[in-house]
């Protein structure tokens, strides 16, 4: 028996059978959201719901619309279950009392989008997909093109030609075919979504494939699992994640509310979205109160949440309004800032993936949050995807003669 | 009641007590092993002796010589545990039954060297060494500053002027000092020795430090515990490893060692020594069937095992010569190859990370591993330190104009 039973739009709220559509709402457009039979669900015993032995994201196989997907001893079972650091010389310096950091740098291909992955993965050995394919300049087309790899997919994926050369050196050592198209991203967005239409094959493309929010749903039973489950803490807890398109926010909302509808959590925690004030379109609607969101020409320097019309704007704004969290904007200062500072507890993080420790700083010194409120904050790519941002963040190093004299003097 | 018991001398067999000295032999030089207290830890069952809740290197804390560091919710604690694939093209590939890669991509500073400044710092809390130091361009200094960061102690980092501005910057994210040095890596190693007996900092040094084979054997214990511990096979593991300095081969031939001493192994794995010939010191002397290691002019790309005196040579040649095992030369070229090779099943490692696998390919068509062989090649980094190395890897991506006639006539 599936635990799979169909889809809502996340826009007219439509339903539709597991087998009815595949990506967006027919009629206008929107994100689903997958349904899950929560009723059989429940029967299980907590021991039952979480597989113990499993260091992975397939933990929560019970809770995913997908059948095991196999691919042991591959990359793929080693997506998600990431750890958590707790770095005090932050906590005082912030004046919390409880401080998490999500480190998602340990995921395969180093990213958190590897979860998406994996899990569409699952779905596509599922339908008998053999090829997937996606619109991607970095972390999401390395984590399909790593883990489809993995399990012996074949890849697809489509990026700008103006995409930098290394990232798309990563796709091609996995082994992917790499499309470089004369266009921007949307021109490249678009073709895979024809390609797919022509070919048959299955499409990752982040705010358009369902099942990507339900791999990264994982973060959010995971945060549950390895902070909240067995905590003291009676304060709601916060959760802090940098927005470019809003699929990983939306996602991570969407595993709290699974929670909740299980009645493992009470509540589900506030949820604040960071943007750069480069690359501000959700949060733009947000601070206008309206649901309505309008593109930005993106300029960040953090190139994994640069997006000028987000694909998953709608969701990724109620996973702040309908939670009692915000949206915080950060100039891109502070994101290059906040890399030194997480340097600083062992945690090397991308621009994108500093972001939102960024934007916790300004939450505090906005009153957002206050000392008793119980933080996780996500790392979501590591620093090792963009060397030159680490560059920017560490400043230059003196050159010395080799003599303890010189070595004195410097001292 | 401590477990380390004190030194032997690699070289002249010389026993020293646990505070008689620091580093090296001081009547010849040579690189220490520590000594453990192997009848007091025999007395420990098997489940005593890992703690199965740790899921780190930390995990054999009673076999360390070390107490517990702490440094709990921090990245120190993450170090190790790395996983084990096993994918089935690369044996089907080389003909193989039973190959596994051990990949330690996933350390918190993505290196394997992780290991080595894991123990180093729990040594450093013991002796209350506030300060540590050591010469690195790469991995061993990244890992230091980033662990050494992660539980708030000071890293002073020495480092050729000549080293790669990426590589500084990490160490620099991680807020190590770093000095450059007007000189190669041996004027740079000779300053933080002299620095570290001059300021009382604890050093590092690869070949030097003793602790850091200590760090590295736990590796060992892993591929025991995750492969060969509850296995059926019958035949004799190998092990596969690229070499530099020759300080984690040796480090993992401690590690099977001890378990052999320890009684919980028969006999220790065939070891495999992998080098490029352009950076051959060790490999030579093998061939010559010599102890006596003679300095070579390395040139080669894959820049973590590019040497020219081997610090740790002696102890390295004999993790071959001891096992049964051999040293293998393999060409740059083939350790590029051996990039896209590994990045097929969704593995990305630097050039010598993927060192040890061009080396098991050359070891298959010379005889010396046969399809019965059950094989452990070790991925010692990932390939997001090199990416450049990754480019020359994966070939040039077409363009196509974004059109589905486009894609078709790709195709």
């Amino acid at each position: 028996m599936s635990k799979f039973t169909g889809y809502r739009c996340s826009v007219c709220a439509a339903n539709y059978g597991p087998d009815e559509v595949t990506y967006t709402c027919p009629v206008d457009g929107g994100n689903l959201d997958v349904l899950l039979d929560y009723e059989g669900i429940k029967e299980l015993s907590v021991d039952d719901l979480i597989l113990q032995d499993e260091p992975s994201l397939w933990r929560y196989l019970p809770l995913l619309p997908v059948s095991n997907p196999g691919g042991y001893g591959t990359p793929l079972r080693a997506a998600g279950w990431t750890p958590v650091f707790s770095p005090t010389p932050l906590e005082e310096k912030l004046g919390l009392k409880n401080l998490w950091i999500k480190d998602e740098s340990s995921n395969p291909t180093a990213s958190f989008k590897d979860r998406a992955s994996a899990v569409l993965l699952a779905r596509a050995r599922e339908i008998e997909a053999e090829i997937v394919v996606t619109a991607s300049t970095g972390n999401a087309g390395a984590a399909l093109a790593g883990l489809a790899a993995a399990v012996g997919h074949k890849a697809v994926i489509f990026a700008p030609k103006t995409a930098p050369p290394a990232k798309i050196a990563q796709l091609q050592v996995f082994g992917a075919k790499v499309l470089l198209v004369d266009g921007n991203y949307d021109a490249a967005f678009d073709l895979s979504v024809q390609a797919s239409k022509e070919f048959g094959w299955y499409c990752r493309n982040t705010g358009y494939n369902p099942f990507t929010a339900e791999g990264k749903k994982t973060a959010a039973f995971e945060i549950w699992e390895q902070v909240m489950k067995d905590s003291s803490i009676e304060h709601q807890f916060s959760i802090f994640v940098s927005v470019g398109d809003g699929n990983i926010i939306s996602g991570i909302h969407k595993g709290f509310k699974d929670l909740l509808e299980l009645g493992l959590i009470e509540a589900v925690p506030r949820i604040f979205g960071v943007q750069s004030d480069e690359s501000a379109a959700i949060a733009n609607a947000f601070n206008a109160g309206s649901e309505e969101i309008k593109p930005v020409s993106a300029t960040t320097r953090a190139d994994s949440i640069s997006v000028d019309m987000p694909r998953d704007g709608l969701r990724a704004l109620r996973a702040a309004t309908q939670t009692g969290g915000a949206y915080v904007l950060v100039p891109d200062s502070e994101i290059i800032a906040s890399i030194a500072e997480l340097g600083k507890v062992g945690i090397f993080a991308e621009p994108a993936g500093a972001t939102s420790y960024a934007g916790l700083a300004k939450a505090v010194s906005d009153g957002l949050i206050g000392p008793d409120d119980p933080v996780v904050v996500m790392n979501t790519g590591s620093g090792l995807k963009d060397v030159k941002a680490a560059m920017q963040a560490a400043g230059e190093a003196p050159i010395i003669e080799p003599t303890i004299e010189a070595v004195k003097q410097f001292l």
